[in-house]
């Protein structure tokens, strides 16, 4: 049903986006852009920028036991890398981390996505009807087989969350700003029995306006989409019951036996760099990591706009102005990806892939084909690359 | 059913192993030694002393992309620890590494385990009976959890390979040497339609004579256990069968999209400084790992069965001496477990509780309770603690 990240990387179809590759050597006319994928290389040079700031020295006898920290709940999660979540949460201001919530630490916000649905699920009476997975379309092409792929008995994913009408326990995935669209979201389903996960991997200063601290029962973050450190498989959950704690800890276990220290020492050195250098230089300086990449998205965006308004092919969603608490100003929204439409109702991925760019169309994420999810992450060359082809589509198909 | 991990690290119960305690701070008395766990920092020492030479330097704008090597089938996997990992396998001579055969990174061989599940009976026919997962007891205690605890519908844990008689697909765990008990181990089921997972996840130079190149289709090595680092959560699957290893990348996709880099890039350099050194200093030497390894673990076995003899009360496995192709000579297994049994048919994780010695009974293996599972990986001063306790043991059931 859903076409998953092996379509968006196999390497038969498409050439990926890669930190490995020059892209000075791209041949312009036939490299294949793809852009199905949210790869953040868009942050690299900054990275690159800060030199030294950021670097991590491992010697060969470290990190080396099972252990992080054993009096903690989460035994695998450095201290470090906890202090650095927390504390880099109380500066942007995007969620409450007050001292009672738990941190649990995964490879990847995708392995905590499934560490929530065991507790929520578990311990499973056999009895009972797997618990129901949804969330409102558009939703994350990922979520339908990640629920789905084991064919657990704990859980099932049960689709749309609008469409949804049985009764019984649910949870509703709730992802704001939402993947693919951008949208700021609330549960849509809430009825009795119901529990949430939110997924707030994109609610940071440079894709969305902070509007206030988010204090929802279990919160879910990455690093790869908060600093663009996607190489590093980390994410965190923020959560407010400790046996959803627990037993979330557990399914780490029991899938991994934790994640790699290496991975957290690292993650824990960068969120502390950015922390620091927000709090010492203000919002408005360029060694702020989230006020530079919100100067990058707003204005890859605005060029973006540009181009889907000269052409008149497509049409992009209108996102309201608001007031960032972090920022200290009226911002606009610059989403991780565009949710590109067709005006005249063609399958968009099919025609952005006529002129070589591979995008994930809108049957991934329970809508119709004339969306497609582009992500507007990618290299400079890529993206500008991109916008130019993206320019010539109105004259083709003028011209055929 | 099964005592896991949780219990092994509870903090209420138990104080464990932590490469952040300072064991000269170990109160002698009172002190729990929890050896129930595997958390090999016996090695620690060895890495200390090799200084500089296995460090690895990190910076900030490095290992971003979620992408490592696009054009590989395993394409998170980095091609610098593709490299090391065959060649320490043909330096050690444990394992076929030929050109033909795929290797899939995990999050430690934990992960892979449930990678090859779901490669081996996927895409599932929902008219079928889910796949019987079998091991022999005694068998690794983690087996049973993690097939059944997301009670997936494609496989499901079917019990001692010894007693099972159902007809159909089944697959065998084959661990070998084998957790607990060092045993070298064949498949003992052998039925038409039956797949293997080879788990060698101790089968290097330090426990076992190396006695040829393993060759099976599915064989899980770790990290962990070869040189030390756990921490670092990386295992590694050597594979025949491409369709079975594109299905366990896939699995790998939809679990973590892939593995930390920072792990693999020092599990890449640790591995490369192993198998150099291997090369350059001949068997015999200080600075080869696997030599080092291999006297400090048969120098506790020694320790260890001496005390055993000396008190009465518990037995130990016997082992056939070998000849080992790595170390050019005949040589002992030193297993990384001890599998202690009580001659009395005492429950013997109990009785070593009450010398504040933590362990993992024989009911957690599949077998009876006179059975317990000790870990020869602890630091030193653990180590000669516990032999100290032990050797009391005799004394204080007399003396009762």
């Amino acid at each position: 049903m859903v076409v998953g990240i092996e379509k968006a990387v196999s390497p038969a179809n498409s050439v990926v986006s890669s930190a490995r590759k020059t892209p000075a050597a791209i041949p312009s006319s036939d490299f294949v852009i793809n852009l199905a994928r949210g790869d953040p290389t868009i942050y690299q040079p900054y990275w690159r920028r800060m030199g030294d700031k950021c670097t991590v020295v491992i010697p060969g006898h470290d990190l080396m036991s099972y252990f992080s920290d054993p009096g903690n709940l989460c035994w695998f999660l450095m201290p470090e890398l906890d202090d650095a979540i927390r504390r880099l949460h109380r500066v942007v201001g995007n969620a409450v981390v007050d001292d009672d919530r738990y941190v649990v630490v995964g490879t990847g916000s995708t392995q905590l996505f499934q560490a929530v649905l065991y507790a929520l699920t578990s311990p499973h009476n056999p009895d009972t009807e797997p618990l129901s997975v949804v969330a409102a379309a558009p939703f994350y092409s990922s979520y339908p087989e990640e629920t789905e792929f084991l064919r657990s008995g704990l859980y099932k994913w049960a689709g749309d969350a609008y469409a949804f009408d049985k009764d019984g326990a649910y949870v509703e995935c709730v992802t704001s700003p939402n993947n693919p669209d951008g949208t700021i979201r609330e549960a849509v389903v809430n009825r009795e029995g119901g529990k949430h996960i939110h997924d707030l991997a994109y609610y940071w200063p440079q894709y969305t306006p902070i509007t206030g601290k988010a204090d929802n029962d279990i919160m879910l973050f990455t690093f790869s989409k908060a600093t663009g450190h996607a190489g590093s498989r980390i994410g965190w959950a923020i959560v407010k019951d400790k046996e959803v704690a627990t037993k979330m800890v557990k399914y780490m276990e029991l899938s991994s036996i934790g994640v790699s220290k290496e991975a957290q020492l690292r993650a824990a050195k960068i969120l502390e760099v950015i922390a620091e250098d927000c709090v010492n230089s203000g919002p408005d300086k360029e060694d702020n990591f989230f006020e530079h990449a919100h100067r990058l998205m707003s204005e890859r965006w605005e060029k973006l706009r540009e181009v889907v308004k000269r052409n008149g092919v497509f049409s992009l969603p209108k996102y309201p102005r608001d007031f960032c608490n972090f920022r200290g100003k009226d911002t606009e929204s610059s989403p991780a990806f565009a949710w590109l439409k067709t005006k005249d109702g063609l399958n968009c991925d099919n025609l952005l892939r006529e002129f070589k760019i591979v995008t994930r169309g809108g049957p991934n994420f329970g809508v119709d084909s004339d969306y497609t999810r582009i992500s507007m992450l990618s290299v400079d060359e890529e993206f500008n690359l991109f916008l130019e082809r993206l320019a010539a589509i109105k004259g083709s198909i003028n011209g055929n």
